[in-house]
């Protein structure tokens, strides 16, 4: 591996070597969000870097949201990380390592920032596109043989999800309220959810946007996606069964989305892809894949109660998933629907063949039956005070390409609507 | 009613008489998109009354869009609204009136401005809060006995909406093409639509913002609703149908959705309150209305096929809607899920008892059998080249309040994907 001289950057266990350089938006206590990328046990702070003219033209890193820069496409993204490698590599330029002064202020340690949402999400999509998850989660609710529905093997079945509660790693999760089936099953209560669970996703971020009436070749889906986060779905069984036909999850979804502070390029993912799941029945050729746009990428998941110890709860991998990201894209522009430079697509829930893989507390527990053990203590859903962490990975022979943490914690309930 | 001294302002059939005075986004080939109020047949320019020191405070009129001034609230929404009647009224004072100049800048005929999106549409929630339509449509698709899911009666059913594809009026619609079932019922095709519907809706405009976690009483979410438009919800039955389950609808709704360029105001609006329809069952208590928060306004589409002449199709009234405005939004933010100023609630369908007010053309021609007559042919669903118009209003005595149009034209499919 190409080594960097920024400090921890070369460590087998970093999530962000040299050949990582994630992107996303952080803050100091002494100046507020701007775009940077992980390097090590450090940020490099793009706006510096492109204050000092070290890197190549506008491309809008003193915002604080990555749009701007995503909107510029696949040839801009490769120079900067040209540009960044160069600076950045032991066997680079001097131009920054040469600088001590710049260094100084371009080079902000991760202890010292805060994370912001790397991206204004302009729209978030979440599909169903892992057919284990899809398998199971029919299973449970309609039984085997009427687990998946026809359209399932044809095309990414999708819902619009809620982009207003898109939020970073580690912003703290309410427990919602909402209408839930009451216990004599005679009618709806207003209650706080007690089937408070998470959903194991990878997230695809759209860079070059589309225009309203345009449509694309799976090919050309692939060279508009910018990068890839981490994504937890969290949702609200109870509520989501009771307002669920006919038109899909809605309140059971929208009280939060959690996405990893760094979005990971195609560029850096590119050692790790690889075929996905083999196909039921051919596919409409507008979904054709000209190449593996598939990845082999660890998620693993913990769960940590309060003041307790974390488990892990989840081991699974990007290569479940039955559609692929630029799958997912081309189907979405279909229509005809405008694809904006911040879309978020979210995966849908990951899980494998073993239950070890399963991505959400629903399959691993099976409907809330078979409860999953903890390190002192066993959970059928997520209770107040627990901490979700899941991360992700592809290995390299003496490297991995991370993703950071993705967490949240749940907090208690409002007491009642209005009670703010 | 109290006259204007604006040009067409005290016709009893125009739209925008002074009790009106509907907020919208207008060009001139002279100057770029800029925040105006509709008065007879001109556009008062809001930017050039504020760049004179006639209005209160920093409204950010000269915006390309109402979200600044939609997030300032009530009390800033009601000081304009006065300002602006007593610039305006026959018997209000002579500010702009005795300006010739200001006069020749700020007052632009109708006929010479060019409108935009009225505001930077932060999301789309789609509701299905007509009872006669979610009857209607449930009849068709599950048959009569099973029209209803049992929570409808409960809570207003939604999806979210496609945020990217909502546009102005005048702005042509693409026919989607999208995934449908063959015509041997084998297997899907990719093809374009071929039951593209209109749905006749009534859209309302969320104002003051509410953080993630906040919830609203219903007397708190009428106070943050800014105002309303019209709404079209163009639907591809076809796409629709093989799609739809189990997540809801998706590309069915994605291609486009057109709103009108004026929002009328709550205060506008004043005059046509009403109760809804009557319940079938006691709703929750967060539901709770201590006031009417209904509407008695008509609606009416036309359809005119290319060279052709129009035929209404359809005449409904917002008074048939079964869920209000604000308890859409009440419900809406129940879990926690933040509101913005600029998002937009579509109330579904809107159907009344008779068949020429049911409010698509699904129902209307009872799921694609029965055709609608026009004048010179008949139509199950939209041909290439038809102009949908919706038009909408309050009758008053001697005046009435309207929305303009809300129109668009058909245009072909693409060929193929890819062939932009």
């Amino acid at each position: 591996m190409r080594r960097s001289w920024v400090g921890g950057a070369n460590a087998a266990e970093t999530d962000f070597p040299l050949a990582n350089l994630p992107f996303g938006v952080f803050s100091t206590t002494a100046e507020g969000p701007r775009c940077g990328v992980a390097i090590g046990d450090h940020v490099a702070d793009l706006a510096a870097l492109a204050a000092a003219g070290l890197l190549p033209g506008d491309c809008g890193f003193d915002a604080p949201a990555l749009n701007t820069f995503m909107a510029l496409g696949p040839a801009r993204w490769d120079e900067v990380r040209t540009r960044l490698t160069a600076l950045l590599a032991e066997d680079g330029d001097g131009a920054l390592r040469g600088d001590a002064a710049l260094c100084g202020r371009a080079l902000v340690p991760l202890a010292e920032v805060a994370m912001h949402l790397p991206f204004r999400v302009t729209g978030y999509t979440d599909f169903y596109a892992g057919r284990q998850h899809a398998f199971n989660s029919g299973s449970i609710l309609r039984g085997p043989d009427n687990a998946l529905t026809p359209n399932w093997p044809h095309m990414p079945i999708a819902y619009n999800g809620r982009t207003s509660t898109v939020v970073v790693s580690g912003t703290p999760v309410r427990r919602p309220l909402g209408q839930v089936m009451g216990p004599d099953g005679d009618g709806p209560v207003l209650s706080p959810s007690r089937r408070l669970d998470i959903e194991v996703e990878f997230g695809a971020v759209v860079g070059v946007p589309t225009r309203m009436g345009d449509t694309l070749t799976v090919a050309e889906a692939w060279e508009n996606i910018f990068g890839f986060v981490l994504l937890n779905d969290w949702s609200a069984r109870d509520i989501q069964r009771w307002e669920g036909q006919p038109l899909g999850p809605f309140q059971a979804k929208a009280f939060a989305t959690t996405i990893s502070p760094w979005v990971v390029t195609r560029a850096a993912l590119e050692p790790f892809r690889t075929k996905g799941w083999p196909r039921d029945k051919a596919l409409l050729p507008y979904l054709d894949e000209p190449a593996d746009y598939f990845f082999d990428l660890t998620l693993e998941t913990h769960l940590c109660p309060k003041g307790g110890a974390a488990t892990r709860i989840v081991s699974t991998n990007t290569r479940h998933l039955y559609y692929s990201a630029p799958q997912l894209l081309t189907h979405h522009a279909l229509c005809g629907c405008a694809m904006n430079a911040g879309d978020l697509l979210g995966s849908g829930t990951i899980s494998g063949p073993e239950k070890s893989s399963f991505g959400c507390l629903l399959e691993q527990t099976w409907g809330g039956r078979d409860p999953v053990p903890l390190d002192g203590g066993e959970r059928l859903f997520l209770e107040d005070g627990d901490t979700v962490t899941m991360t992700g990975w592809g290995q390299g022979e003496d490297y991995r390409i991370g993703f950071g943490r993705c967490d949240g914690e749940i907090l208690p309930a409002r007491p009642n609507v209005g009670a703010n």
